[in-house]
């Protein structure tokens, strides 16, 4: 079976007897090349590249505003909002910028639920792959894209309490604007790990004990069937590519999910939050 | 507990010890107000309306060439499409017409993936409630807006072999642009009930001896420890608003999903097609 052949379907694997074996990326039209630079960054808040992460939206911010590791730079606050906050007694920490709603539209784009609340604070540190804990979860995300969907991704990781979220340095959206927004303050939560080289992560995973299980409609075994233990690092790939090849060939165990309908895939952030119910009942953590 | 109090939490209930049960529809900011009106209608293929639906993208258009009760208007189809789908020997039904991709990144806008295809089709007919199958699962879904999470819930549905999602007729998206790329073929395979009144649906469905189960973060059990039968309703309500009050008390039950970490919600579409999971592992479709 060749590379290409073998990728990963869990998420977006071709449907039975009506797509045979064709994935998007040997698709070389222009609507494709064009959407993909469309998804690679976040729309909102691009300028979280090395500068500050914007957040906007109540839960993104008072749960910035709630973690004492993160450094608020700036608050802009309609005035609705600022009476909400205090209202629920929740100290902004720097003085708030009291701005018209129309200010932060303008920020942020037409399509931003911001809630009347924007917030430019640095990034978090990261922990390193070493200090992970050796119970529970960490959840591997291999060139996952989309903001909506890693944010959602986020939120599941933080209610199953997963230790860390390791994703790729490049072809990972930054962790600001959008993705923050679908995140729903699990930014403040589950502490990202970018890395340079995922294989080389996974083998350290490897090598600290971690069963390292990827998701892909071809895996061997059923993941019901897979007798998975503690510490579990479970890896994605993205929605059409799925996992690469090498992110394949470095994980202790390589699963699929037997769904009984006739599309056999999933969209990734459901993907993931399956995998983490799975993960987290069989490990005990559901409780 | 007021009604207020009491609005379903299943997939965006307030994090715990942060958000003391203010809910953000009580929030009264223009960034709201405005946002609720960019999410009412798919961006894509707004003239879904009455006249035909839009469908692009390759799963939502070789999925609609294969259904033979979907009607295919018209189909434009970039060479490249026209190639990629001659060598799959897929029968394109209408003579289509050939375009550059540009002819439909003008139609669809800039965003969307629609590797040079597109459809314009009649929407589907849909089975009415009394001739639902008794056994299995449907899905009802209350006045959820968003359609990329309508649309991953379908894919989802057709994932776990759900009969029918039913929807309201008012604050649901049209099956067509967004939606259908994001159900990747799932219309084709779930039919959509569209319900002028959805508490009277719900009662039909008690009556035909549905066990109708409402998800929500307040639910008096969790559902883990529901004995969930067939005909199963899985109801879930929208990210924010929840559940209404008339469709908690019309379900005959209303459970919640414990999860471990300290974010109590999830994404909507990750919140169904958990329960999704959750309901066909207790019916026994999951073998």
């Amino acid at each position: 079976m060749s590379d290409r052949d073998r990728k990963q379907r869990f998420q977006q694997g071709p449907q039975k007897g009506r797509d045979s074996g064709r994935n998007q990326d040997r698709w070389q039209d222009k609507g494709q090349g064009r959407a993909d630079r469309g998804r690679r960054l976040p729309r909102h808040g691009r300028d979280g590249g090395d500068g500050p992460a914007i957040l906007y939206g109540w839960h993104p911010v008072t749960l910035a505003l709630a973690n004492p590791n993160r450094t608020i730079r700036k608050l802009w606050l309609t005035e609705n909002a600022a009476r909400r906050l205090a209202e629920e007694h929740i100290a902004t920490r720097v003085t708030p910028e009291l701005v018209r709603p129309e200010i932060i539209d303008r920020r942020l784009g037409p399509d931003a639920v911001h809630q009347g609340m924007l917030a430019e604070v640095d990034p978090l540190e990261a922990p390193d792959l070493d200090d992970l804990p050796h119970d529970g979860m960490v959840l591997v995300l291999d060139q996952i894209t989309d903001p909506h969907n890693v944010g959602a991704i986020l939120r599941s990781a933080a209610a199953f309490k997963v230790n860390a979220v390791i994703t790729t340095n490049r072809h990972s959206p930054e962790a600001t604007g959008v993705l923050a927004k679908s995140a729903s303050g699990a930014l403040e939560l589950v502490p990202i790990i970018a890395v340079p080289n995922l294989a080389r992560a996974l083998n350290q995973l490897n090598d600290q004990g971690f069963m390292t299980v990827g998701l892909d409609s071809e895996g061997s075994e059923n993941i019901s069937a897979v007798p998975l233990s503690a510490p579990l690092a479970l890896v994605l790939g993205a929605e059409g590519k799925g996992l690469r090849q090498l992110t394949r060939d470095t994980c202790s165990a390589v699963a699929r999910l037997d769904m009984p309908g006739e599309i056999k895939s999933l969209n990734v952030s459901n993907a993931a939050v399956l995998a983490l119910y799975i993960g987290a009942s069989k490990l005990g953590l559901m409780s």
